[in-house]
């Protein structure tokens, strides 16, 4: 029993992570990892050099809600063994992308050709993981049903920074009707590493959106009179703190396309069965 | 560190559920036992004939959110055990209220004179438990501030019937800011023993209210424009199923002056620590 809606699922919803990565691996899978996996950690991926690999660490343990550390990995140990099983970090992500200077140079299914020795790779939790769980417990989101991903805007809240990093907090919005407010609230604070609760329900003002109309990524999700706009700390956070901080190299995942991890949401079952009935 | 607030904090605040009793055993307690043992479950009192418990007690497992049953007792057993050490639930309430045939006969503080060998009490969750939390958090509420207590109302949700035992939910209304919505939330949904999250937040019409500065119960809160009204399940539910059911005999709490149970909430110094920070 581990969701109530088949139907409307997405494919690989109930894949094993060390599948979806096989996929990958064999560059067969599809590009977003969005509903895939369900009751696993997908995982954003930041590759610094070891020297710089400090001071991110700590920058992601001041900014939890932006950046929840999930794993990381030894210098120059792609295996990361901490975050999967028969895990090889270069090459079991759909699509990477490379950095120099802060400009992308290169877009790529494989990253083995610019490994080096003294790589970190940090995985940071995503907001796709707490989506599945809202799918798994029958709360629909809007996004899903248009097919045109998650609005996110840049707010007025600022990372505490260290060292060369820095930048505004970024937040996914969902629109919800009260009932699957209250249940999205709840079911995300119990998954720490997918962000946790939100951060702002309602008033999106108050954290610097001005215009709810014009999101500065993605696409506008319509919000219907019977809703609330819901925030919730989101991924592109450290990609947006890396744009401003300009490592001289870093290699990212592509948007949407993550590190499916094996570390599974706790109790994801009860989970499951508590939130797929009506709050009262 | 059990609280952000210390100056605040009502009196009685830091006082263990056993402390609490023996005042009101010797009659010298406050008669509303808000604020008082944080960190422990307070009940509301329903007792009925054993002829009428196995019911009542299906009543309470069918509407858990508003009647979350926290413990009963063995038919004519007043200590029972497991509600409390030392307990003797016919003078450890401050108030107490008898009633014939769902007439109210008596407001007395002690009700060793109406015990019966065949009388079985119930302990149902109060939010008390829940507000006491959020106090020791640092988040505010209104009706403290004012001293007026909590605004309810009746709702258009009907509680699961069983035998004689029916009526509406009803809910209680706190307002708050959004961060105060997201920390109240998760909180009040960690303590089920104490209604559990909330049912409504913000759309009071889709549950019925249609005015909502007219309470059903209690007075008015002023709801200001950056706040959304949050509802929860509310236990003068039992109560009103009481007042409708008319049972040949009953005693309950007085209004605001509840069991204080020995039951510590789970984790309780733990979530106290988890949310007396900013949520990001």
């Amino acid at each position: 029993m581990r969701d109530m809606n088949l139907r409307s699922l997405p494919p690989y919803f109930h894949a094993l992570p060390r599948d979806v990565r096989r996929l990958c691996r064999a560059n067969r899978a599809h590009t977003i990892t969005s509903g895939m996996a369900a009751g696993y950690i997908q995982a954003n991926l930041v590759i610094l050099p070891a020297d710089q690999a400090r001071q991110f660490e700590e920058f992601c343990e001041k900014n939890p809600k932006s950046c929840p550390l999930v794993g990381m990995s030894a210098p120059g140990d792609w295996s990361a063994p901490a975050l999967g099983q028969d895990l090889d970090i270069r090459t079991d992500l759909p699509l990477y992308r490379v950095w120099r200077d802060g400009v992308l140079v290169a877009e790529v299914t494989d990253i083995a050709s610019f490994w080096r020795d003294d790589l970190v790779a940090f995985a940071l939790g995503c907001s796709f993981s707490f989506e599945n769980a809202l799918l798994a417990c029958g709360v629909s989101m809007r996004h899903f049903e248009t097919g045109q991903g998650v609005s996110m805007y840049r707010t007025n809240i600022a990372c505490t920074p260290v060292g060369p990093f820095s930048g505004p907090v970024v937040v996914s919005m969902r629109p919800f009707r009260s009932k699957d407010i209250i249940k999205a609230t709840e079911i995300s604070a119990m998954i720490p590493l997918a962000h946790g609760g939100p951060v702002q329900i309602g008033f999106p003002e108050e954290i610097g959106i001005t215009d709810i109309a014009t999101p500065d990524y993605g696409v506008a999700t319509e919000i219907k009179s019977d809703e609330l706009p819901v925030f919730w700390a989101c991924g592109v956070t450290p990609q947006a703190v890396l744009d401003a901080s300009r490592p001289a190299f870093a290699i990212t995942h592509a948007p949407g396309a993550m590190l499916v991890t094996d570390i599974a949401i706790p109790d994801y079952d009860r989970l499951v069965k508590d939130f797929s009935v009506p709050i009262i």
